[in-house]
């Protein structure tokens, strides 16, 4: 079904953007902790690019838990869960990389998300983040959705640049090269 | 075989709806807990997304843990069991979610499900319930098998709204949003 | 080759009945204990729904331990091995779930199986006992092999009034709806 | 190669009989114990069903510690190892069962394996030993190999009485229903 | 998308050169440690081979410990990260050797990597580099991305002199025999 | 690329003779022990036969332990890693055999091979040598290669007394029916 943006309720819930046959959709990032020795858990019909991209993000997190004010003990006295809904669709590729980091950012500092924001692209290990395909139609997606901000690898500017201005008109962008910057940018203080 | 709801005298059965090649059944979803590690289970010739329904719907539970009554320590020093006759026929797809974990929750709250009662809907790790398909054919298989009152989630309330009004004489349907609302329903107090 | 029914010296072995593309068999369940901690092991050249008999099969005597009288420290202290002789022949189905259960019984419980009874018959989680195919056929295996009493689901009662008095002459059915009418019936008192 | 029997001066090496597309041949099963912790290791290019002879073998053995006289903790404190030669051909089916817990009965007892005697049976986890097919191949081969004795389930004598009495001369049959029998024939004194 | 060299701030990311369907390219290699077990994780959409030489690397530097000034407890108090950049795009083979194993001394030296430097060849385990293909074509693409030095195995001298002096000016060659003498030259001191 | 023997500076490296599509080859086994527990680790694109090879000649090791000098806690306390070049061709059969269980003698014992000896040969567990193909290939390969001595399964003498004498100028044959017979042959005193 065609999503909406919901709300920004839930610490761990993050909109990312999505390119499928069908065009651009928004899709959700679910992330969530519990008593446990520290192991990861991956649901929703995700293909190994993509889980990949969840043991890049912890991995990125653990590596940069003092920067982000996170104690170290978290990551081996909890088990982590990153679920994509919906379950019937299979999901893979590298683009979801910027909204799981940022769904585990939040489920591990407590941060909520800021209201109306998605975004897409690919992160690697020492921290940056690459551009992706598909984003004209994942910027109609996320308009017709309700989001107002944004967040793109800089290399993918010039792909926002080529779209005619009334598909974007009231959507603000943010072009990135690094995962801190994407963090900085989507995570509220508490 | 043409299943009938049978009775409630047992915690953990719980009836849900499948949508198959030959129609609209109902199925019965069993779980169980015994002495152990905190291993979960699956059994009943299940496909990998509705074994993904398990692990979400085990993990919502503990994340929720204390709102339900559960002590903790009973993730840990149990293992999980969930089963959904009959073994020769092959089930996937993510709609029994909510009914597998009204399932899991009767088990560790102690507490019986509502009798007469059937349900269908996706989960997701945060706790919402997703529409699913097949809403008529599930519906008309839950009449004849003499349930009285089904849980729907909200967004498949257009889907009842287009069915005459005859075939669903003599049912109730509750259209949910959130696991909490299923298990606020179908859960019987001690 | 074509099995007779053979004696029932030994605790742990059950005879079931099979459907194959030659016709009915019987067959022999053997289940074993030896020093361990806890694991299961499967032989015989058994499929995955077979194997998931074998799974509930444990679970349902851990879970009713006690009304069985079996000390609950059996189950973690010892390695349980089922195996189906002939290891030549695939075998799969949940058809065999009242013959293992059964089996394992007796393993635990020390319990003989009663002389010349045989059964088929699938079991759930919670103990029921669901229909199974091929009843036609495994009854005339069953007779031709020199048993004398055989212990159907009761909802395959109906195939059994089907079958021309004659073939089933001598033969002695008892149809159950649980996992314990079927193990009061098969295990001898010791 | 065409192998032939070769000497009993080492534990664990017993000569069993393969049938082929090439026609019948001999075998050796190896194994071996080291230091560790009960591991069963399979190598020689051994098919599934194979495999499972092994771990019936040594179930079995473990079963009947105390009969065959063997320390309980021998199970416990090394590993198992068997090994079938020759690694570039795949080997597969039940029927060099008797071979396996023969061999591994040697290496657990320390007695060694009676001069020129070769065998070929399935086994099942109560220690029933089973008809196999390929005798009269499985004979000449062992008759060529220089095998003066031959261990047969007891329902492949008819095999041999088909074969005309020229082929067999000079040999001596051993026909048995039970584990038991193979190793009480098979092992030496020590 | 075609890269470029980017700098050399971060210890572990070290620039490769890859050969595809498509021509040369130059690669990153990233790698870092995280508080663990000794665990080795892999991302990257790497196939088995490519996956083999960073085992090789791995164990090459753990038993060299002591000649690069390595504690031996780095080994088996963090779990090593190894990430290639792009996940979309599948990469396997040997010749990224050289790469991982110099990525994997400067995270668990602290070393940076020298700026500008690119590399390719196969590693053995006992430190050999050997010969890779594609030499041509990725060096070629080396320069495009601003590279100025280029590792070599001693064996792919040849097929450097091959190609038209015009297309390598500015660039300086070093041909190694050993993975110690990669190491010598790509690792700044601290 | 077409190996030549290169030196015996390192122990853990041997010679060994390869019969490909292509004809001969020489190809060198690697092993390597370092800090750990007893894993075996197998790199170098090897089937299931060549890596069933090395179990043996670990196991073989393991349990001639005392024979050969070797500490018995010397394989509880370090990893064996085994690694034969070229990542990119994949290997497989068992005419590795003598050649891996050499490497990892001089591996464990410390001491160096033999200058320019090779050999081929499959190993059995309990330490036999048997025969392999492709012999005259292997000798041609080996004596382009610079390899003066030639250890080869007694029952391969017969494929050598074929080859024209001119051919195989200047090599020692050596014939062996046993593993002790190879290491004798091939380590050199330390
Ligand atoms: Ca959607
Ligand atoms: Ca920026
Ligand atoms: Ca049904
Ligand atoms: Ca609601
Ligand atoms: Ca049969
Ligand atoms: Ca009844
Ligand atoms: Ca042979
Ligand atoms: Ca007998
Ligand atoms: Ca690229
Ligand atoms: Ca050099
Ligand atoms: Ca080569
Ligand atoms: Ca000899």
């Amino acid at each position: 079904s065609k999503e909406t943006w919901q709300d920004n309720k839930f610490t761990g819930v993050v909109t990312g953007l999505a390119w499928t046959a069908a065009g651009g959709e928004i899709l959700f990032v679910e992330s969530g902790l519990s008593k446990g020795k520290g192991q990861l858990s991956l649901t929703g019909n995700l293909g190994d690019v993509m889980k990949e991209s969840a043991m890049l993000a912890l991995e990125y997190l653990k590596s940069h838990a003092r920067y982000l004010n996170i104690d170290e003990k978290a990551f081996d006295e909890q088990n982590v869960h990153v679920h994509i809904p919906e379950g019937a669709i299979p999901k893979d590729g590298p683009s979801a990389g910027i909204t799981i980091v940022t769904s585990l950012a939040s489920s591990f500092t407590g941060k909520k998300v800021k209201a109306r924001i998605a975004m897409t692209g690919e992160i690697t290990l020492r921290g940056k983040v690459l551009p992706v395909g598909g984003i004209k139609e994942k910027i109609l997606a996320a308009k017709r959705a309700g989001i107002r901000e944004i967040i793109l690898p800089q290399e993918n500017k010039k792909d926002i640049e080529e779209i005619k201005p009334i598909y974007i008109d009231g959507l603000t962008f943010h072009y990135v090269d690094e995962i801190k910057e994407v963090l900085n940018m989507a995570l509220e203080e508490k």
